[in-house]
């Protein structure tokens, strides 16, 4: 766990992963930049490498993160991503283990401890709720437990997930942040999250895939704002 | 084959990989830079794919290439290398199957055509002749045939290397251009290359693990300078 | 290449992938090693491993292969697995590069040598008709051109298809076994490939996903008799 | 967790990795079969799929376990290993996650889950006190957790690994079975690490490196008789 850390919850990750690229991404940042600013929610935006100075030189408020790094040290590994080199570039910390990018548990543990080392924010996937517990044993900052084992089951509510999958990780330690994010689409996805508990939300594709810059822009606004106003009605209601 | 490839022997490629990241990266663009306009030598620069884009903005002669890429197009893949991404930022050109980041040879192919489609030219490795006559059926811009396979054996002479290997591939298509590339360490390693009909050489830790930047830019202009002499003796020789 | 190869033209290639598991491995087996010496057709017969002993232990006439090996030498590797491990258990030959188990272009060298090397006969596995003709550089005893890339495109026939692909490994090496596989169904398209003048085809989930012992002998009993007959009517169109 | 495991502390694991094949594989299981008839104590014979069967019919106490197996269920996959079919065989138990294959977390999860399923025994290695605990979230059988994080530091006992890597594992769930293996080459070892509390210890190639069969068989009888000895010590310490 890289100890310092300045996002804090409730925040919000936004990732266009493959869907945009060059000019796109950069008006996704500052679309999501302003949101930032506007609404005072912390933003990740993890953005493929070749962004990651162009979005970090041209915003104020967003968390530039990489998506992916390898837990090598400076010297060979031609097209490995190292810690440093991303960095340098701006990032303010790395993604590891998304289910489309999974690595091993050795691996893992390895760029964990390469984050901290080289002053990154580490945020790991998981897959399930025993996944998530297992992930915070290897202490990173923030942990991504996608609900793929409750999904479709009908079984459990949303709610319930947000709870386990949150006690799982804060049994093990409660420093580390969790972000519940799967399937998000819309204001409300957005709201019923962050109300049920979870320091943060993100989406992908439920921002990217539209398919033009104003839809794309209007949506950041509307589920940032709906961290905010999810945000602040749990803690009225907490303060009552 | 990407069909409007400029890049005409003699050529070298330098390639920093993970030795050096940020500001030493575009220290030495900025050597190889100099040193292509003033020999009037092409220069592929192969860089970490977050400075593609810093690179080519600072730089006037380089052809700035990507260490690798995916074959998926534009759409998910969070920490995917997408072709029309590292376009976008600048790439004229990306490097695949290097010995330190091997594919299959289903995605070589499918990376080599989406190379193509994207207007990127594209220089693939291969370990040994018999893998450049294999890849050369696949078509690629350039090829790298690392003489592995008769490294340490004492039978084979460097000039006889090279001679089979660039037959291996310009037999198969004489379009496609040969780097011989191995242990490069200094002006003669450059020179011998070139002289003994090389299209083209190359140099990473013979650069880029040199531990200052004087050295480092030093070293450049000598294996470039090496690149001019050899091929202008070799027409030279030729003519007369 | 392994020199001494006794598959010879026309042959057929079953694999019970993971369909089948256990005694009904055998059962398979069983059915095809009478089909074989039925309609003297060299079969081969490519298991998991750990059926490869008891299959060439309880048949006559198979050429038992395994799916896949990996290129290290004895030693370490805990589950790698080894050319001399699968020869010692009966394996007469070695599938390799399959599209479920894909091998970059090095390892796949490096494997055909091995198999060389430790006598098995090599069969590998290529996606296109430019894949094709690579693999041929690398010299196997047989290849499998699966035409993906033009399945579906209504452009070409089949029997253009064989011709190509064909044609693509024969020009580089005309001593190469060429097995056109996919989508094998029925005796039709047995027949159809076989009169068409492939050496060889063969089957997997037409024959290993039929849900009874009974469908699945019954079917390889079709399927080779296809190939005899086809071949027969080959060789008389031929002569006349 | 698989629910009906018979293996009792102590226990010893055995791999002849890919240093034997064939024959010597099953000469190294009868020997190992006869120390544990000898000796009461429980083997884990970690065999290549190729002799799982052979090894399993040919004797009668060893636990036969396969060195990896891949989480899919039974279908395609052509070179994929089958948890059913692993068991099929006569394998008892699967290890996963070595050193020498690491999986992905997510991979790691589903293949303890598949081994559950299928009534196999799981034995999972990481690679750090940290990845032990995070193994133990997975619920596997047994976990080895290799000491590299303390090897060559100095800094700590043998013993004190030997405590805090079982701590890690039995404080997230204590029936898990804890084997302590890195680096054992003789009675001594074995001895000291039964001793400090260890439910188990194994070796691979301090006994399958060794150049003859004599020398081999010699050592499996040393290596159990110091699994008993030293589990006897350890109970009449206790008593005491």
């Amino acid at each position: 766990m890289f100890k310092r850390c300045t996002i804090k919850a409730p925040f919000f990750e936004i990732g266009p992963k493959n869907y945009l690229y060059g000019d796109d991404v950069l008006d996704l940042a500052l679309a999501a930049d302003a949101a930032s600013e506007k609404y005072k929610v912390d933003i990740i935006f993890t953005t493929p490498y070749t962004e990651i100075r162009r979005v970090k030189e041209n915003t104020r408020f967003l968390h530039v993160f990489a998506p992916h790094m390898d837990p090598l040290k400076p010297g060979r590994g031609l097209a490995d991503v190292l810690a440093e080199a991303v960095k340098a570039a701006g990032a303010e910390g790395v993604m590891l283990n998304h289910c489309e990018k999974p690595i091993s548990l050795g691996t893992l543990k390895a760029s964990i401890l390469r984050a901290d080392e080289a002053g990154l924010v580490s945020i790991v996937c998981a897959d399930s709720i025993a996944e998530a517990g297992a992930v915070a044993k290897l202490n990173p900052n923030i942990i991504v437990p996608e609900p793929t084992e409750l999904v479709g089951t009908g079984q459990t509510s949303d709610e319930e997930y947000v709870r386990a999958s949150t006690e799982a990780v804060k049994s093990v330690n409660p420093e580390i942040l969790v972000l519940q994010g799967a399937g998000i689409k819309c204001y409300s996805d957005v709201y019923r999250n962050i109300f049920a508990g979870a320091d943060a939300t993100g989406c992908s594709s439920g921002i990217a895939a539209l398919p033009t810059r104003e839809a794309r822009n209007a949506m950041v606004d509307e589920m940032i704002r709906a961290v905010r106003e999810a945000y602040d009605a749990r803690l009225a209601q907490k303060g009552r």
